[in-house]
């Protein structure tokens, strides 16, 4: 039977929160294979000198497990 | 007395969750008259092949109940 | 078996939020039968010029479905 | 782009909340192509003389909206 | 011991929800110093006649607490 | 861009919730402009020797901020 | 050191929540002192033949441990 | 005016959620009259030596509330 | 089958939340044998004069239910 | 009739979540009279080369609306 | 001093959530010693052509932390 | 863009919830380099022969993603 891991990131950009999940998911695929899809649970901003930095999201990335188990 | 029906859509959209909003709206548009606004209850991303293929958003959306009743 | 279905209604009311639920219902049994109560899932009120002109209610209400299906 | 559309159905059964699913997306199959899934939001059991009667799922389903649009 | 407000407002943008969380930021920014941040509690959209016509953010914008008090 | 302010209040009264919403929302009109609405985010009552003495009520309320700014 | 216990009760009523608040809390204090308030938790109505039969409140009600003990 | 009491227990079973709650109303009964239903709030298993022992529910179980009062 | 019941007590002490716990925990235990644990589910504090007179804390203690059923 | 205020402060401190608290309360009452409490709605802690350098908590601090209006 | 980590888990199952919670637990212990449970954090099913094809479960799995450390 | 990965721990210790958050951060850090802080997402107690023999706390850990990538 399948079974699917699912890992909790933050991810950044200076753009939106489409990029900043865009780039958590992008750093997940570099170790992990069978990515299938990423749930938002919180977005938030940074803030310097009065103007929005960074936009960050909170995204739950699930994968499928492979042969090797959980981690 | 006026009375509003609030109905669940997922719309989604290669580029971002504005534009998926947009699209579940605008499918409710077709066939709906009298709608007044969207709540965003969640967002998500489909993910193939280690990158973004869609993003997806839950929208409650909110019309006014015509004459004809709640349906 | 028996299936109920559950719609989201927005009623209003200068009043009160029973009535604004009254309200919601009475639409709803214009065109619907066998509903058999509504929750209660927000409540919140309207105001111009300082004062209330209006109580909102969100109620879920359930109904059973017919023989001619849920949609 | 592709839109869903969610209901809430409340499925019952006399032996489990599996079945009680199996039967909401069942009746709701007959009227609706397109399903896709369905979220388990409540569980609840109702008793009659000390006995469980009925377990009871609250479920959304979710169906791809067709051409005719969201109803 | 340093300590932190916490403000709820919502920023309006016809473009998207980044903009409208920079308008309520940058609206907070005229008045207030030492903003660090803010976190999306609710996002939504205002439909008039089938289209969008306004992105809204609930934003709660967390800033220093100055000498001069909590306000 | 219109920037709206979300401050919390807790209204009071001997009778009904929806009376005890009135007076947090008149006690703020004293001295705010541009009320637009109050979400009750919670409803208690007090009870003293058996008694309920006071109806409370937890209130949202919503205004638009003016050239000031945020305050 | 005090210690107050917390019991939940579904109160009811043709009229209000108010009133059935007010019923649970009078039921509640035919047995307990030292009861200090309630919280609703939830607020639902039973409709039978399209109409609103009953106004049904789910309320957390607090109360002094007096020497006996939480029971 | 009727009123329910409502109080939590946790069922368990080796076997299955439904016989997890099948036990705690069937604990309730030796000693309730009057229970109507039960909510689930919580489910979680026990695991011993990589295998699952027992399936537990955290059910809450509404009862009638008879001439003695609440207890 | 174990059946634990679960009740709610609200613990206070004029030093901290542990404390407050220990001492909701210790009257319990007064009465009722066979307690497992306590699940925090609310913390807050009075305050009388701009300081701070009491920690309070919301406990859920859940307790193996004995041969006497529920109670 | 009685109306409150609810302000959300975020508390820091070097040694505990019970200082956090009486440090924001602190600061509150520097400026506000007729403070009653405070709810904790978030705890966390800042981390530094390891260790945890500081306890913060979010608290909503009420306090009686005087004259002058909610501000 | 013990410390635990919780992983989040999907395991799916054609016939039950008991079985699909079974399937995940069973992975994890591929790979991981000391699983002390699992705590059910949703529950959905997949349709195809209008039947159910698989009972999924959402599982967080709690494990003790062993000498080599959390990542 | 910089990544952080949250994972989700739970400490113990007899004395303090604080204890058993430092617990779990010392831990962490044993084989996590880059924390920036953790967020408490429960609090519980261990009662045995009626008294607390363990506070525990579940926190979510963050850090920040390292070159090696999220594992």
């Amino acid at each position: 039977m399948r079974v699917l891991k699912v890992i909790e990131l933050v991810g950044t950009s200076p753009n939106s929160w489409e990029e900043a999940t865009k780039n958590a998911v992008d750093k997940a695929a570099e170790t992990l294979r069978g990515i299938v899809g990423g749930d938002v649970v919180g977005q938030n901003v940074v803030v310097k000198d009065g103007g929005i930095t960074e936009y960050r999201v909170d995204v739950k990335v699930a994968f499928l497990v492979e042969e090797g188990g959980v981690g």
